[in-house]
């Protein structure tokens, strides 16, 4: 932009909005005129908000997963299924299993996949961390729920080799139809996949 | 969300962000884990934004656009065009035609246009504030830049009226072929515009 049109302060908290995902420069913008339009009712509160979660948020040293005490919500629920660990690449993976409701055991996040072109290793991974939970004794089965994609497999098989000798179970989620998809509009891969895991109605 | 995922700061963090224009809750909880993940980059200096323009944003009382300072930044450069006055609907609009660099003179932010539907009327929008304006002398020319809507044209027309003795020229602005349009893609009333303001080349 050549000449300010607004303050300094303004512009730069238009600049680190647009960094965030979802939002660019000018949907940033709107969103900001929008938060001074409605300062009280959604500036202030915002201001407060950024700045508890800034001081609060923090990483569960079990799991990996994002909240506001270590151990996290997740891992010091009680009722949770201790011999079954779900294995996620993201926080943002939990939280999907946990809206669908999808799992009833623990967590563990990764942080990402094994990726040659990145550069990210085992070592990169809380991967390591995982395979103590399995040989800590309770936990049975472990489920790998990584993305389908290349990276995501690769991780998952070397897991599972890793996890060879602590005498769990190692499953992985099944490939098939997505739930209200159309066949139509599904790839090969998936189509062939779901054929070949077809079941008896 | 049947039981919390995560600790109730960060809840609180994704609701206001999902209150957001462009953002819903599935992005809300996309950026609070961007966020998170670069606190040091990110969220603490967004935490000192928000706060900052919470405190210090305002708006113009001149021209209502949105600054840190009243008279706002656009009012107070004294290279512009005092004879020439735009009015918009929204702040936003401002921004949009100075960053084109489409106007040298300054602005007057209506704060929305008429509406019978929603129950705007001339009082609730910042029209006397104009004719104020366009009466103290100086200026010789409004544009009326209200978008193509049925509530922005009503609203420019009832603008005209209200400038007819201010002795002002009352201009609004073409309509036509976007620049990097296709003719395929517009709709008859743009394309008969653009037909019936054909010019010599």
């Amino acid at each position: 932009m050549a000449s300010p049109l607004t303050g300094p302060e303004i512009e730069r908290l238009i600049d680190l909005l647009a960094k965030l995902p979802g939002l660019g420069p000018r949907s940033a913008r709107r969103a900001v005129l929008h938060l001074i339009k409605k300062k009280e009712a959604l500036l202030i509160p915002l201001a407060r908000a950024v700045s508890d979660a800034a001081e609060k948020a923090m990483i569960c040293s079990v799991c990996g997963n994002v909240d506001t005490r270590d151990p996290c919500t997740v891992c010091c629920d009680q009722r949770r299924d201790v011999s079954s660990i779900c294995v996620i690449e993201d926080v943002g993976d939990l939280w999907a299993l946990e809206r669908a409701g999808a799992h009833k055991g623990y967590y563990h996040v990764l942080g990402g996949t094994l990726s040659a072109l990145d550069g990210i290793g085992p070592d990169d991974l809380s991967i390591g961390k995982l395979v103590e939970r399995c040989h800590a004794g309770e936990v049975k089965e472990v489920i790998l729920a990584m993305n389908a994609t290349v990276d995501g497999q690769a991780t998952a098989h070397y897991i599972t080799d890793q996890l060879e000798t602590a005498g769990v179970a190692v499953y992985r989620l099944a490939h098939g139809v997505p739930v209200g998809g159309e066949l139509d509009y599904l790839d090969d891969g998936t189509l062939s996949a779901a054929m070949r895991a077809k079941r008896l109605v």
